[in-house]
């Protein structure tokens, strides 16, 4: 199956439907920033879980955290973010555009008007702020770039607390920010983001074997929530390509409307994070191995994915268009675990006070237990065809034959088969149906 | 029941269990900010849970969003938050110490040296960054210092694309960012917290009756979630307290150990903010209502809750010390839905393979359903203590007998009462628990 084939389908409906607006938008929008509206946030959401399920819930060897956004700024020296996370940046001396160095084709000519640049000069990518009353006398502090150093501060207070044993890992879901030149692809580079991160410790020696591992397990993760395995690929750096502390990384790349790109890192760090805070911090934090009675300084695997881009593949690779009796049908196929409303109930005529009454009640019934949205504002076909495009799994509609035999008519979003069932049988369903989509294969 | 007496007993617990610790630790921390462990964060994810369920998917007049922490300068300024959100400042010319002019008893004395003070300057609470390259061309943006407006921004987006009539409310989870000068009481006020916001708009002339339900609904979800009513209080804002946008408000207040103070702010903000960004962005926010066929701006009530207070008067309120067979316990009478582990496995002799191996496999089979914990680094009472206060519900134990007859041991933590059943049956038993914990009352 091919995901959506334009960016601009996506953002429209995605905007038509609720899942995801511009931010300030009526103050003419922030550049490259987004926010989540009803729906996106039940899918984000729904993301999160997912992912907290499969690598902290579900596994022996996990932990969570949810660390600060503000750090020490300590952490960011140590860390190499200070000297190292720079992007080169060129002035067009005529026309005063501002471009990245490495993304021009000829060096030493503006591409918008032909005029001379300056020499690249490097910006940090870090957003600073000051903390304390007075910006001359307040501490610069940053906004983190990363989740990950989050982990590694605290590498020894979790370790201590829970009583670990090496392998383990530290899962962590947050805000990110960085302050990006080159933008855009609607939520798949922004400047405020939202990661996903593991940092798994081993012994040195085992990361190969774990790093192979982890490329398997996330890879899974994405099949296992409704991502087509064709619209998936592995991409190894190349030396020139990788991060300052990366002894080798993997990109699970996904194929989006602007072609493949990267939906997910998964990298060899090494000892160096955990080296350079012992280093920096005077605490040390090596590892003491009971078994081979020696300490020595865990090596870490880090698969470190994006909310939002995976919330984009998720809805791209969910989008079909199909001809339905002459009519162009537009339906996000959404894996039943996230898609943001599991049940919309309708009364077949709105204007039949009793047909109304009976299918709020069932929508009210349902609402404890499943996102339920209720809907009336249209006639039935364009009720179902609102519900395709938000991805609703089922729908329930109240008729005039309920009245008499108290069944309800249950649509499948996919087959748009319909079956007939006692009003009572519709709870147990959904359960069941949910139960099973959120069971690990 | 009283709260916990002492907060240094509740920081040191939090930080001996892995709910709470200091950011950056190993850096000597970060003033006011706190990172959530790997029990800290399960129970915050379920407080967030628990307000979203009832605030959210129980209601049919809600909708949720999740709006960025950027947002566009100009929405602060129509906010007020430019002018407005400032703390009056005076210095000690001897010793330099800054302090609030509104907390001193003698403004014209510095309480530490004796020295002269300045004259109160003003201060704004926010914390600024820059977006783009380069400091001096950038723009200037700020950390949000509350959520609201991201809601207020959004207010048509979400009528429109959700169909909505009045009255209806958005219902938002998020991080908001104050560059306080006096923080402190470990997290009930940091520079760096997240928020439970509802903005709830309904007709003008409504408003106050609007405003008392959500203040009865409110409390009852304290109640409902296990804060013990005499410990919660209600203070209504005198004129001198009101927020410059507020028409009136009330406070809920938890006895804390450091005394009363407020862990939730429920407002009549009124036509306020929907009125300023109409002015200023020049976009029409009034409501068009079709049964008196005329606009008007809503008003709107806010019912503001924070995640860390809530957390941390959860924690206070489930705390006991109680002398069992002459040893102290404590335990965390947390509710069972919101405990960060439901249940806990233990082999009861840890050199018993067999033992082990059966107490692992069952864990492994609970873990997919509800948060697990297996442990078995100790003799048997230290692990149901350290259960205790983690506050998980329910631990299950395999002895010798468990492998003739197949059975298990549950107990119980608050009434540390054992009951033996298969082990088939402790799923079911706790989904039947938890579910029962989860229903609406």
């Amino acid at each position: 199956m091919s995901p959506v084939e334009s960016m601009d389908v996506m953002v429209s409906l995605c905007k038509r439907r609720g899942f995801i607006f511009q931010s300030s938008e009526i103050y003419g929008g922030l550049g490259s920033v987004w926010d989540y509206g009803p729906l996106g946030v039940e899918l984000k959401n729904n993301i999160k879980q997912a992912w907290w399920r499969a690598v902290v819930m579900e596994r022996p060897d996990m932990e969570g955290l949810d660390a600060a956004i503000f750090m020490h700024p300590d952490v960011w020296k140590a860390s190499g973010h200070v000297d190292g996370f720079t992007d080169p940046l060129v002035d067009c001396k005529s026309c005063k555009r501002r471009y990245r160095a490495d993304e021009l084709k000829d060096p030493k000519k503006c591409p918008e008007c032909g005029g001379e640049l300056t020499e690249p000069r490097m910006f940090n990518l870090m957003f600073k702020t000051f903390m304390g009353p007075v910006e001359e006398t307040a501490t610069t502090i940053y906004l983190r770039p990363e989740t990950a150093q989050g982990i590694f501060a605290n590498f020894d207070n979790v370790l201590t607390t829970m009583r670990r044993k090496l392998p383990f890992g530290i899962a962590q879901i947050g805000k990110a920010f960085r302050n990006e030149i080159t933008t855009g692809n609607f939520i798949f580079r922004t400047r405020e983001f939202e990661q996903m991160e593991i940092e798994f410790f081993v012994k040195p020696g085992t990361d190969q074997e774990w790093h192979e591992y982890w490329i398997k397990e996330r890879l899974n993760w994405y099949k296992r929530f409704g991502i087509n395995e064709e619209n998936l690929r592995l991409h190894e750096h190349g030396a020139d390509e990788l991060a300052h502390y990366a002894k080798s990384c993997f990109d699970i790349e996904y194929r989006f409307p602007m072609g493949w790109a990267e939906l997910e890192g998964i990298a060899n760090r090494t000892d160096f994070d955990l080296r350079q805070h012992s280093q920096l911090s005077g605490k040390d934090l090596s590892y003491y191995d009971e078994q081979e009675k020696r300490r020595y300084i865990p090596y870490v695997i880090e698969p470190s994915a994006g909310v939002d881009r995976s919330l984009l593949a998720f809805l791209c690779d969910a989008y079909r268009e199909e001809e339905v009796r002459g009519q162009k049908r537009v339906v996000l196929e959404l894996h039943p675990a996230l898609a943001p409303i599991k049940v919309a109930v309708f009364p077949l005529l709105k204007n039949r006070a009793q047909l109304v009454e009976l299918a709020k009640k069932i929508a009210d019934d349902l609402r404890g237990d499943f996102r339920t949205m209720y809907d009336d504002t249209a006639g039935i076909g364009k009720l179902y065809r609102r519900q395709d495009e938000t991805g609703t799994p089922w729908c329930v509609t109240v008729d005039m034959q309920t009245l008499d035999d108290q069944q309800v008519t249950v649509r499948d979003r996919t087959t748009m088969e319909q079956i007939r069932i006692p009003i009572e049988r519709v709870k147990p369903l959904i359960s069941e149906y949910l139960q099973k989509a959120w069971q690990k294969p």
